[in-house]
């Protein structure tokens, strides 16, 4: 069974074809600058063969003409038809309280994608775009899912996802938290505790998935109670260009100071603040040269983010009551040995230790432990995998569909997974 | 030697007259309503005389001349001669930066504190008008101190006390983290230390001040590393009708929604948020009461706040590398059994164990030790006593300047405390 995977932003799209009989990539590209004057496109198949041309693309059902062109190209495609996808996952930031787990698409689904838009302006319209796109362009009969980042989330205690202000915000508007990179956290637990031969209901896991955007996840018997991203993408600690969590006086002092507006002021914290507002560099790749030229504030960026990280860290064990094992991953996770080495430093009084030389081998896409094997607690870098999660939640959602078209259509719960 | 310590807030101001012979104090009260029509004075002395009475108060000299005459009350006072106060120390909020220890006032002072209003507009001029009212009844001659609330925390490094925003607001307006109650945290670290026949400098220490406002700071080497409270003392962990931190785009989601200015929202997070927020009473006393009635906001509120204490503590658990000592003070820290069982049920990981009877018996001023004596972490109850420290660094500064007019004024550093 081939799945499409869809990730829809604002102005992007980027699509996976996966073949879910080995779990193996087929194709992956993206669609960039949908709507503006000079889009474009690349694609890539996994035995190098690919396109990168530019492309305007009035809009996603444009941009997904583009993909299933590419996907059946004869030069650079990966099936001869598209009646070979035999249905397409997307990626949904925003589930709210109301969707708990990944869902067959209907109308009621789309409604329901539709009404937390307020929640996540910039995430949720532009994937209710995509999928509504993918509808025109593949037809109303092709099975479509969608996985939501927030749900693995969805376990956390009232104490942990409630913030401390009016209730009525909480009634009103849905404030609380909600977390996001849940796909990535579900990844990266349930592979760890395969790698770790146990259950992960057995381990109490912290998964650090730290890139451009970042967040910490707490997991206890199996479900997430707690994790640093909130109401939005930008609670938590220091990211790129995010703040993370902040005396929230700040946010009205810099307004009143500056006289900016709410929308204003959430662009300076989302797009100007974090790594970039302290040192002027986003990447981290940027921020270790500078490091490594003897930048103050680019150490000071570094020292802030290790400093963070290790709280976090020494929060939830507190929250769990113990700690069974540290997951690093994503860009920084899985790539930056000195930020993982700096951060397990910081807690060997939890008894962790690394091991140097296999924490230095664990990048480009290397994967597996890096504690020193007298750690008290084993430390991992996993390669967080969003698309074959999506892909799986699909298949899964898929094969009981078929089944239900088949059998007795009453006794299957589409929804259930 | 006897020393007037004052709090002055925009419509009280508060006192203590302390001997510092014996470190006794002999008179307290409080002016209220200072500045509106019908205002309150209540002056208690230790052996139980005292008055209460409403007086208008037009400002803060025409309260400081009640608090003298009732100083020298005949029936209720506790002084012949008002030359009988050698000095005068004030508590002020925010010492930014600039302000590190406690000092003798002077113009340059003055001026100092005037420039930070702009950082804690609500404490500093107040206090500023608190100085210049005592001034004016007592004259200039009287030598008057300020012990500055956030100079305890200004040995965070940077990591520590810098936000990830835009490091231009850190260059031009000074947000940062101050940190707060630091007087009160001192005052307790070190009483506690002395307990514990230590040096504060060998005890990693965690102390949580709770009470109305709350923060919490982590010492190590006897200095603070981190603490909760912030800019302003918003930031942290919920308190009373505070939110503590948060997600920053709470604050604008909410504004954009409710159409509302910096300042009103800035008034909902202070002021109707916390335990009043989510359960309609900021007073702990109520919140338990309808906890105890099955109330499930009062529930919730009280899990909530168990539950951010118990993170913080893990965080700068981790923050110092271990943990020695836990330290409760304040309103709930000193008189609230049930929150310090909870939380410390919650540290079991680290090896901290409650002794049930000891912690109900440490109420109502009673203080010491609540910990098993199998704990590994010991815990203590510490009733704080700001006005004591600012009484105490009121009298070494007059000392040395003491004798620094008898001897060579120039071999002493009149600032340094």
């Amino acid at each position: 069974m081939k799945v499409l995977v869809i990730n829809a932003g604002s102005s992007s799209l980027k699509y996976q074809l996966i073949d879910m009989d080995n779990e193996e990539m087929l194709a992956k590209g993206n669609c960039e600058r949908i709507g503006q004057e000079v889009g474009s496109f690349s694609h890539k198949t996994s035995d190098g063969r690919g396109t990168k041309h530019d492309a305007p693309m009035k809009d996603h059902t444009e941009a997904f003409q583009l993909v299933t062109e590419a996907l059946t190209n004869k030069e650079y495609g990966v099936i001869k038809n598209l009646s070979e996808i035999a249905a397409v996952g997307h990626r949904v930031a925003q589930g709210g309280a109301m969707f708990r787990k990944s869902l067959l698409v209907n109308d009621e689904v789309l409604k329901g994608i539709e009404s937390l838009i307020p929640l996540a302006p910039l995430h949720n319209g532009p994937e209710l775009q995509g999928i509504l796109a993918c509808q025109q362009v593949f037809g109303k009969n092709l099975p479509q899912c969608v996985v939501f980042d927030t749900s693995f989330h969805s376990t956390m205690p009232r104490k942990a996802y409630m913030y401390a202000i009016p209730y009525e915000y909480y009634e009103k508007y849905q404030i609380r938290r909600y977390g996001f990179h849940g796909t990535s956290h579900r990844y990266v637990s349930t592979h760890c505790a395969h790698l770790m031969h146990q259950p992960l209901e057995d381990i109490k896991m912290i998964t650090c998935h730290i890139g451009n955007g970042s967040s910490i996840a707490a997991i206890r018997d199996g479900k997430v109670i707690d994790t640093t991203m909130g109401l939005t993408p930008l609670d938590g600690f220091m990211m790129g260009t995010r703040s993370g969590s902040l005396d929230p006086s700040i946010v009205t002092f810099i307004m009143e100071k500056e006289g900016l507006t709410p929308e204003q002021m959430d662009d300076i914290l989302n797009k100007k603040s974090g790594m970039l507002g302290i040192c002027g560099y986003s990447d981290d790749r940027d921020v270790t040269k500078a490091e490594i030229e003897g930048d103050p504030k680019a150490i000071l960026a570094h020292e802030m983010l290790t400093y963070q990280i290790i709280k976090y860290i020494g929060a939830y064990t507190a929250a769990m009551g113990g700690l069974d094992c540290i997951v690093f991953t994503a860009g920084l996770g899985e790539n930056q040995p000195h930020l993982r080495y700096s951060v397990c430093r910081g807690l060997k009084y939890l008894g962790v230790r690394i091991d140097g030389e296999l924490n230095d081998q664990m990048v480009s896409g290397k994967e597996g432990k890096i504690s020193a094997f007298d750690s008290h607690v084993p430390v991992y870098v996993i390669n967080t995998n969003e698309e074959l999660v999506i892909a799986r939640d699909t298949k899964t959602i898929v094969e009981k569909l078929e089944y239900a078209s088949t059998e007795d259509k009453t006794v299957v719960d589409l929804e259930d997974i």
